[in-house]
């Protein structure tokens, strides 16, 4: 492989390490209006890397949220263009007390990075920065032309970034869309994601009397604000797991039996699953595999419940507040402005009698399923199995990435989803981390794929104007 | 009335308000351990405050928590021994930002004094007080035997107070124990309380996979612990709130006819109420009117529940853990500890896979109702009846005194609710008031019963002696 920089790489470990760490530092969770400040720190800190790395017309497009990062090199003349997509955002970072160490003071560990963002996303994106600085130094231009669009609000829906897209689709024109923030089944397995599942997010608000009340006074006589909560709550799904909102599942498409072979295939081990987890039974909606009811089965999950007292010992109180956060995941056909509206309609069919209850609708993001027999995908499957030495797994996810389905739509060209992520590295939860030796693999995964890629979407360009 | 204190009581009004405010002051909140001192300072407040004014044998009994006061003064010869019950200790403030002043920097607006603890229990108990400093000072004795017994535990169950009664039986020996702690159905319509319910209450903790995980990653393979909580908080009660615990009804005794009669006597409205509350509806057990469900049905309320992520916006979580505190008010003659052990089987039976559960049990208390044709009781009705001068009522209510069931059993004594607060006065929430005109009143009140109550027990020995 005389294209291969693995010697500059491993020489510029260290340096690359305490770049990271630096970004890592920074917490920009976009959730969160407190951190308002550090976001843009996050966005600012990208700003001048992409500018030191050597690309051009790096600039941050403000929004109605939180900025857009966009730089691009485009000096390969007559050579495909690829979008790299990334985020500088992180996830809040409670239950703090859980975390080994400080989630915004990077700690290396047994070769892992831990910090909010080593993996989700901050480390991943990082990986293309670093190949592009690697190509630039040792070889003086780019194989490709390439572009990056580095967003702030991945973690909160992505809510300002396809009204950018679809503005901006001449400055972001290209052939491939590539994003690193998805991840393996397992260590030394590498894996290609094809689908992504959706989200609908909302907040339940439930009202009862004018405050809160002596459970012994008024306690049988009024409607408590937990109980109407639990009720709704409870009303969802039924014992089976399955989900009980009206035409929920109208959408949804049957798996395809080409595909039931490749879960097959993948040998996935619910005694794994359940002895990485701690728990003595796995759950969810009845006639489904764990891997279906992971992938390609849509969910719905309550994230918070809270009311009432929560304090030490016991304090006998009607409560007359209630609040839960939900999350569906959809699956193809799902179309998340429709669950909404039949989450909503549930929710309002199912209040009991002496509440109100509000719902304030937050994250939406559409699912998507990649044609995995892309020669771009196809490109990628191989330069994985080039460098990890064994052969890649094509996977669908359970997360979501918002926009995913948006450049799908925007841009009509396919999204590869490169990812270096491990099941276990806490993505959201504390201790996220990230495995150092993925980190280095992928620096020459993504080295060999921009190198490869011309050649591949040479030979099938019929294909390529298609999409 | 030649033996109305009434003068003297407008005299030293302004004294008595700024000495309450002083107890009021000290945050004896006997279930959060943060304020163990403040409870001993409640404690050495009432101590000082009993010798101040003439009693004898002021003694703090320690107990395995929160210690014990005791005093008592015995100089009239064969007159009968009032026993006064009353708490130093109080209830949480939180929510915290929902009161209009400091729940402990007593405040005065519109005749009531706001602070916690203002009626619930001190205020209350700091009556009993000024009517001995009253008659000891105007008349140079007492006209009954009086002791004192204020516990710092009433709002955690009395946890310690039954091994001291248990053990002290000599040293409480009484003829009438007496206990202002409960409250009027409307203004200037004074009650006298004759039932109450009892207390059992617990903590439920799930626990599901080893930590919070990515809901769209594992989503829809794993027991989310907030839908296990959900659903066991739902299968407590069905829709026509009937508690679906197995024999939870069983001993509970139906209403008697003249019971019945006293109730449609009261004339209690349904809509007065909602309009007090601010709700639409009210709620509870089909086919039990609002004052038979507040006052002799029993209840399962939930009074707190936590769990996953509960701050600004959304976050992707699958909590691994989730709490509720809920507490049952009983009616006789169900048991705690039965139905502690009732929850218990019934939260076991009802865990969904994946997920384990741990119980805390924490208050107990069974539940009460006095012979309300007692002579004692009779004659505290009378007192009511002269200084307010409209006929009193005669109600039971819904809350929750542990001692008094066990004053009752070991004792077995009558006990006398002598109670002045007011239904809207905030008990437990936050706001907690007392309407200084019912203070005025009960001290003529109390006045007036102790006087009384020798002759009333004089002509019926007889009965006494049964009891």
């Amino acid at each position: 492989m005389a294209n291969d920089l693995s010697a500059y790489f491993l020489t510029n470990h260290e340096r690359h390490l305490n770049e990271l760490s630096e970004w890592l530092s920074i917490p920009s969770i976009s959730s969160l209006s407190a951190h308002k400040k550090d976001t843009v720190k996050g966005a600012e800190w990208i700003v001048r890397e992409l500018k030191r790395i050597g690309m051009e017309k790096v600039e941050v497009y403000p929004t109605q949220g939180h900025p857009v990062v966009y730089a691009e090199r485009l000096h390969a003349k007559e050579k495909p263009t690829v979008l790299v997509y990334g985020h500088y955002d992180v996830q809040p970072v409670d239950p703090l007390h859980l975390w080994e160490s400080d989630p915004f003071k990077p700690a290396i560990r047994d070769n892992k990075i831990y910090a909010r963002g080593a993996t989700d996303d901050k480390g991943q994106t990082f990986m293309h920065l670093k190949v592009v600085e690697a190509l630039l130094k040792e070889h003086g231009e780019l194989p490709v032309n390439i572009k990056f669009l580095i967003e702030g609000e991945e973690e909160i829906g992505s809510i300002n970034l396809p009204e950018f897209v679809e503005k901006n689709q001449e400055l972001l024109f290209t052939d491939v869309i590539v994003i690193s923030d998805t991840g393996m089944q397992e260590k030394g397995q590498p894996a290609l994601c094809y689908g992504l599942r959706g989200l609908a997010g909302l907040q339940i608000d439930v009202k009862g009397a004018k405050g809160d009340l002596h459970s012994g006074q008024f306690g049988g006589a009024v409607q408590n604000a937990l109980h109407a909560l639990v009720h709704l709550l409870d009303s969802f799904r039924n014992e089976d797991g399955v989900i009980q909102v009206e035409r929920f599942y109208d959408k949804v498409k049957d798996l395809e039996d080409e595909e039931k072979k490749v879960h097959d295939s993948l040998q996935f081990s619910d005694k794994e699953l359940k002895k990485e987890l701690e728990v003595n039974d796995l759950a969810g909606e009845k006639g489904f595999s764990t891997l279906e009811r992971m992938w390609v089965r849509p969910t719905l999950e309550i994230n918070g419940m809270w009311g009432g007292y929560q304090g030490e010992g016991l304090k006998t109180v009607l409560p007359n507040e209630a609040h839960a956060k939900i999350t569906c995941r959809l699956v193809p056909d799902q179309d998340p402005d429709e669950i909404i509206r039949l989450l909503t309609a549930h929710i309002e069919a199912h209040t009991p009698a002496g509440v109100t209850v509000a719902v304030t609708v937050y994250d939406k993001g559409a699912p998507y399923v990649a044609p995995y027999d892309h020669p771009a995908i196809q490109a990628a499957g191989r330069s994985y199995e080039k460098i990890y030495d064994v052969p890649v797994q094509y996977i669908r996810r359970g997360g979501t990435i918002p926009i995913v389905a948006e450049f799908d739509q925007i841009l009509k060209k396919p999204v590869v989803l490169m990812g270096f992520g491990l099941p276990g590295e806490n993505f959201h939860a504390p201790n996220e981390h990230f495995h150092l030796e993925n980190f280095d693999y992928g620096l020459r995964v993504i080295t060999d794929y921009l190198q490869e890629l011309p050649k591949a979407l040479e030979k099938s360009n019929d294909l390529t104007q298609k999409l």
